[in-house]
């Protein structure tokens, strides 16, 4: 017999938005229970030991600049960010061709470099015309609604390096191809990060900082904030809910006239408004009751997770910093098309983070481990040379295969998509309201985008709109 | 406590493939259960009756030459078909001019006029590189999978009129804009089917005939030989399956080295394999365990399904027949898109039948059922004069709204899509099998698909490749 829980506000998912939502709920005196389907908080954020009191995060990981929310939120729970190591030279691999240079400018052809410089340009450009709060009222967007960043990039570009450097970028913001994402999600994300070099940058850029401990932390400290009221290891199945115009029941504030049963494994919380703080397309696999309009099903049908495979090579040292490199790469060659230098604060052990992105990590996802850690390190030794083929510890993790994430970073909308589905994203259906990183107008898909989503829904309840 | 039955083959939804399945199995001395979310068989296909022994369809209703599963199926089956009504002037509007043409080609300028046809040639053409067994081994049709099919189009047309019917010509096979489609996804169903002639035509193409008394008929009369081996009011919620490497149960004869057990409300089905004949969409918000592979989830993430509002004007008489008119109107203005006659074959009552398709549909599945009407019927006015305003009875069918469909005429692929999860679309995983119109290779989304992928599972099981 399932435990049943009466509360005001059901929150599922212990991620950062769910998370965020809870406390924010807390601290307005409002009364929750978290549901989370894993047998840990922190969602797309985990932190792994790897000895000597030290962690690798194998989830999102970087705050930047006038990521607010987040550095707010790190500073009240007593964490401490550090910066990203970015001392030395950068590498970029192209036709087999490994270069090293300064800065943040490859050393590619001229031609290529002003090609992609103009295409930034127009980019940002383009972006300041989105209003992040309600793009699918722009329908003068129609036509870059309709077409994907891969054919903008055909129009505006011309030579090979310029487009694959455009690529590059492309998959390091959302683990996906040109070819997935609608020119206009490009630039909707564009606009709500501020600008593309607050997205790609790393020292003032979205890669700048890191946390202390791991990132993990951030959860952990607002799951133990709320204490029992957090429920791992219950995977909800069924929201269920109706107006409830008669008496109020003893013990229950009137948030809204909706009554709310969220039905989890072994656990059955009976609320007046729900969050629910999943990616899209998971959220649409729940079962609602009465069954959700045709709208938001329709958004979660097609908001897609972005698909990525986060590696760490774990060295004695960083030994890539004694030959003058910043351990941050970019290859065009693949399968690893992005690097950093992950090490702990201090330095030991020498921690290579390698990205599998887009395409690379669709092909590696149902790869057997042994078979993905070699393609990494093959690629690594291209890069870094022959002290990457050792890695005292490989640890990588596949987020598409991971059932309660079934890809990251995050989600995104493939053409057609934004006009007609967007507004679908935050609309409350009933009772139940929708939070997570994908539903964020600043910094959307972030973490910060995630905690301000939690923050959001929260105060949509207590303002009375669910 | 659920029921618990052992059977050989489960077989997963009522609709033409799931009950092609069964009826090939059994054919092939293989015992199965079918085990359906919906309190009737037909999936969508749907007879709603009219009176007087009359029927209309809400769902899938035509047949056409080449269809030769189909056609073969509702002959066995002892149902007959009649043709599509198709004598009269046919009805273009657009611009907010109606005007009538006879034959297939609507009188808009010749300029347009000759675009469309050197589109629909090119289109053709490029559709005979398409292999539809395979074509995510088609690596170099990677620039028509990255790009939609309204790029394609702004390229190829100049004219607003061209655009427009091409434009028409998507809603009406896809239930989707150009700014949905791949490119590639349009491709391959055109060489699925044959060519865009044969999807577009009416007498001679897949809008040639009907079923006598509904094609609801066709599923019901296989649910009938299958008597109680098919379950209604059983949504199944979880399938679990492992490898069984010991002692075969007795009873159940080697079909491959597995066990499944699908699990579904008041029911539990124990069986050496499954066939999931649902639309990816939906197959993906089933519970699987062990999880499903990433490319396997991740195609269920991405293949969207169409949205259409098949809605039926009954008159006493099929009275634009007497105005020389057939019945048939395209409108670029809309909401409604396509109209048909669509009275029984003893042309009493008379029944306009009027598709609103994509975003059409989309914006009207959330409507109040009187508003759709309204906007319905103010169409129908425009097209067939003031007599199309007071029908006797007006019904229609929001599929979208549908919890066991999600969408019609069924899932479509977005770009990026085709090359990288087409091959997840039918390859098993373990015992598990997948068919749906979605599955097919020959007329793919069609019923004649639908039909054929349910008996290419059932082979694939018998063959003992499950």
């Amino acid at each position: 017999m399932a435990e049943r829980i009466e509360t005001e506000v059901a929150v599922i998912g212990a991620g950062l938005a769910g998370l965020s939502a809870a406390r924010e709920l807390r601290r307005l005196g409002v009364d929750v229970v978290v549901v989370e389907a894993r047998d840990r908080v922190g969602g797309r954020t985990l932190n792994e030991p790897i000895g000597d009191g030290e962690i690798i995060e194998l989830g999102g990981q970087w705050v930047g600049p006038t990521q607010d929310h987040a550095l707010q939120l790190i500073a009240d729970l007593g964490l401490e960010t550090f910066p990203t190591w970015n001392t030395g030279t950068n590498i970029f691999e192209r036709g087999g061709r490994v270069r090293t240079y300064d800065g943040t400018i490859p050393k590619v052809n001229p031609v290529s470099l002003a090609e992609v410089g103009v295409a930034l340009k127009r980019l940002n450009r383009m972006a300041e015309k989105i209003d992040v709060d309600r793009p699918w009222e722009q329908t003068e967007l129609a036509s870059w609604d309709g077409e994907t960043f891969a054919t903008w990039m055909r129009r505006n570009t011309r030579t090979g390096a310029a487009r694959d450097m455009l690529r590059l970028a492309i998959e390091a913001v959302w683990a996906a191809e040109p070819e997935d994402v609608s020119l206009l999600h490009a630039l909707f994300y564009i606009r709500s990060a501020g600008s593309l070099d607050l997205l790609l940058g790393t020292e003032g850029g979205a890669q700048d900082s890191r946390v202390v401990g791991g990132t993990q932390l951030i959860c952990e400290r607002m799951a133990a904030e709320l204490g029992e009221r957090v429920h791992l290891d219950r995977p909800v199945r069924r929201i269920r809910w109706e107006e409830m115009p008669g008496d109020v029941p003893a013990g229950l504030p009137e948030l809204g006239p909706h009554s709310v049963t969220v039905e989890a494994d072994e656990l059955t919380v009976a609320a007046r408004a729900a969050v629910v703080a999943l990616p899209p397309a998971l959220a649409g696999r729940l079962e609602y009751d009465p069954v959700l309009p045709a709208m938001r099903d329709g958004l979660t049908q097609r908001m897609v997770q972005g698909t990525v495979v986060k590696c760490h090579a774990i060295y004695p040292e960083p030994f890539w910093r004694a030959d003058g490199l910043s351990g941050q790469a970019t290859s065009a060659d693949g399968p690893v098309s992005v690097t950093f230098d992950n090490s702990p604060p201090g330095g030991k052990p020498g921690v290579l983070l390698a990205f599998l992105e887009g395409n690379a990590a669709r092909e590696a996802t149902d790869l057997l481990p042994e078979e993905r850690q070699q393609i990494v390190l093959d690629s690594l030794i291209r890069l870094f040379g022959p002290k990457a083929a050792a890695p005292e510890r490989y640890v990588d993790k596949a987020w598409a295969a991971d059932e309660y994430a079934r890809g990251c970073y995050g989600g995104y909308l493939p053409t057609g998509s934004w006009l007609m589905y967007g507004e679908a994203l935050r609309t409350p259906v009933g009772p139940i309201h929708w939070a997570g990183a994908e539903t964020a107008t600043r910094w959307a898909g972030y973490m910060d985008g995630a905690i301000t989503s939690g923050i959001r829904a929260a105060t949509e309840i207590a303002n009375g709109k669910g």
